[in-house]
């Protein structure tokens, strides 16, 4: 791993160079352990060319072990302009007295007040947007990320299974959903799941059954869920699970720091005609999807395509959302953070990579009924995909 | 609670004006709960005098239905600018073509990427940070706030208790804790704390025993734990928990949005002698603290006199962390998230008012052992103090 890192910011160093930028000073807690291995509270500057350096806050002792960047302590955050002059002194003298020096960071995460704080320390610089290069490095698993994924992918659906064994009538969202975070935690989830957007929060994904599936909510996906309340307006609710209505589990867990996201429709005894039907259709825009995964294809064409096919049968106004509550997507990247690029969705021309992992989720929302649908995982391989989601397919009928 | 939000407002425009600023704008979700009721996506623009209004981007409906302050649909972004000239149109005209407007926002929390946007549609307005306005304002509890701090002190020692019935040799820190998220999350936890910080993340609280309670940790308190790996190097670990070592349980939850956060120390078996004392010391210096909680004292001199106690006791390089790695603090606030106003730290020269809610936690580090301390969380009143804290306190011996 420690080679994979290093290799890492070498891409990062390229990528600076490219766009004629000095340097990016990292400082969010998953890039810094994506390129360092620690997560511990510092700053990492990666110059365009030469050797990066971990800038430790707290605690020095464990970054040490941790990361595969040399460690330094911080110490004054005051002398840490003096002090990067003084290490990186060639590239601090070649800007010259009349043109700053170009530094990327993260503003798509990194607060106002802690750029202010570096351009205090650091009066020579000017700073600009480094996310997207970021993100786009991020964009791309290696295989020792896919391995954390893959195993993600197997806990989660252990949970799965485990709770579909307790599901009966009069359980509510928030119980079903509590017997499911044990087992994942049992497992090594991680206990929380990381979503970079920003008041974006996510749980352990969320269980909506009937009517309250489809609520609109602030969330940013199909089926954000109606929540506990107004101060957590997504996620699970107290409302019992009925029989016959779709019960969508949109569900996660975060395993050596890797999340994945999985959807399931489940009902006890038979579900309406016309929902089954929705929901056999989101399996056929998922294979229709799945036979366009391969290298070379465009994002924003799989999105479109789902368009084509939602309204071709007629479900264009329910398909990720009802009216004004619909999302403009089909699928998300998902890796450290479960809102990663590549986006499948308009705007959106990556072509498809090897190494790119994706959950793509067709879903359609009937309001006052419930939601169905399906999400599965997948990584991008030379030829194809590799399906990482391993549940059961089908809408899963419960005896009662 | 309508009006208790409301009121917040007012008390937010008193701020602004005394401060010559022209308004607020509020984005972070947990700020616009505060303010509004509402949790959804959106700016919360506050002006200094007149009627505040929510700008929604997602889910309009259920704003309407949440928030205490007029809605209105966003919207293109690009006519925000525009937009709120037409309805503040007294304030923008007032400022004049020579003088800038000032607004303040969340600095603490707001992207870069996100102020950017702001100052893209609004060029006219000069801006400030506005994070110590807010955080000052939500120092303050009401009583409707009080009772959820209450109620999660209730839950979170129901868990405890339940915890304590589970534990044997050999168990790891890691299956005790999911017994504890499991009767929590039953009892109403949203299923996250939230903590403002940058790149601070909180779980459950940690739960850490012997010597991996004492390893040093990024996050910002006394003990952080060992974590599950360098991708969540806090909270527990898989390593089992042994007879006669202490157990710190320091643990939170929240309800209704609120959190409480106590720690308690633990063992299977007799403890060391030594390590009982200092525990014993970790009262006193709670009970001493105790005496000083009324109006008027001032949260830098509660922290002086337990430095001064610890040193007293002999114990000054093992309280609050060991060495390099002390924290400088005895407490913090909390309320809807986990590290509010006040501190009892250096430099936080707040005199204690009525509505205060704080966790206070003396705590010694000894490397290699473990960490033993308490942790009560209390409101201030016009008298003295509420404990809010209902869990037994005493270092607790279960039998083998």
């Amino acid at each position: 791993m420690r080679n994979e890192r290093l290799q890492r910011i070498e891409r990062l160093q390229e990528r600076l160079r490219k766009q004629q930028t000095d340097g990016c000073m990292i400082t969010q807690n998953v890039d810094l352990y994506y390129f360092t291995g620690s997560m511990q509270t510092g700053y990492l500057f990666v110059p365009c060319e030469g050797e990066a350096r971990f800038f430790v806050r707290r605690s020095v002792v464990r970054a040490e072990e941790e990361s595969a960047v040399a460690v330094e302590a911080l110490g004054s955050f005051r002398e840490f302009g003096k002090r990067l002059g003084e290490l990186y002194a060639a590239l601090f003298q070649a800007a010259g007295a009349d043109s700053k020096l170009r530094f990327a960071a993260e503003f798509d995460v990194l607060p106002v007040q802690q750029l202010q704080r570096l351009q205090a320390v650091l009066p020579a610089v000017e700073w600009i947007d480094g996310s997207l290069l970021i993100r786009e490095l991020r964009m791309i698993k290696s295989a020792a990320e896919l391995s954390c994924i893959r195993e993600a992918a197997r806990v989660v659906d252990l949970a799965f299974e485990e709770a579909l064994t307790t599901l009966r009538p009069g359980m509510t969202e928030l119980e079903l959903m509590s017997g499911i975070e044990l087992s994942i935690r049992r497992e090594g989830h991680i206990g929380l799941m990381r979503m970079r957007g920003y008041n974006q929060e996510v749980i352990t994904g969320m269980i909506g059954a009937g009517e309250a599936a489809a609520v609109p909510s602030y969330f940013d996906g199909p089926a954000g869920g109606q929540g506990l309340g107004a101060v957590v307006p997504q996620s699970v609710s107290r409302r019992p699970i009925q029989s016959g209505e779709p019960i969508l589990m949109d569900i996660g867990c975060c395993i050596d720091g890797y999340v994945i996201d999985q959807t399931r429709t489940v009902s006890l005894g038979p579900p309406s005609e016309d929902l089954l039907q929705a929901y056999e259709e989101s399996e056929r825009i998922l294979r229709h999807v799945e036979s366009m995964l391969q290298p070379g294809a465009v994002c924003e064409q799989l999105y479109r395509q789902s368009l084509i096919l939602a309204h071709e049968a007629g479900l264009s106004d329910h398909f990720m959302g009802y009216g004004a509550d619909q999302v403009k997507f089909l699928g998300h990247g998902i890796g450290l953070e479960i809102d990663e690029l590549p986006v499948l969705a308009k705007g959106f021309s990556y072509p498809l990579q090897p190494g790119m992992v994706i959950a793509i989720e067709p879903k359609f929302t009937f309001p006052g009924r419930g939601v169905v649908g399906i999400e599965n995982s997948y990584a991008i391989t030379d030829n194809g995909f590799e399906k990482l989601t391993v549940t059961r397919e089908g809408w899963v009928q419960l005896h009662l």
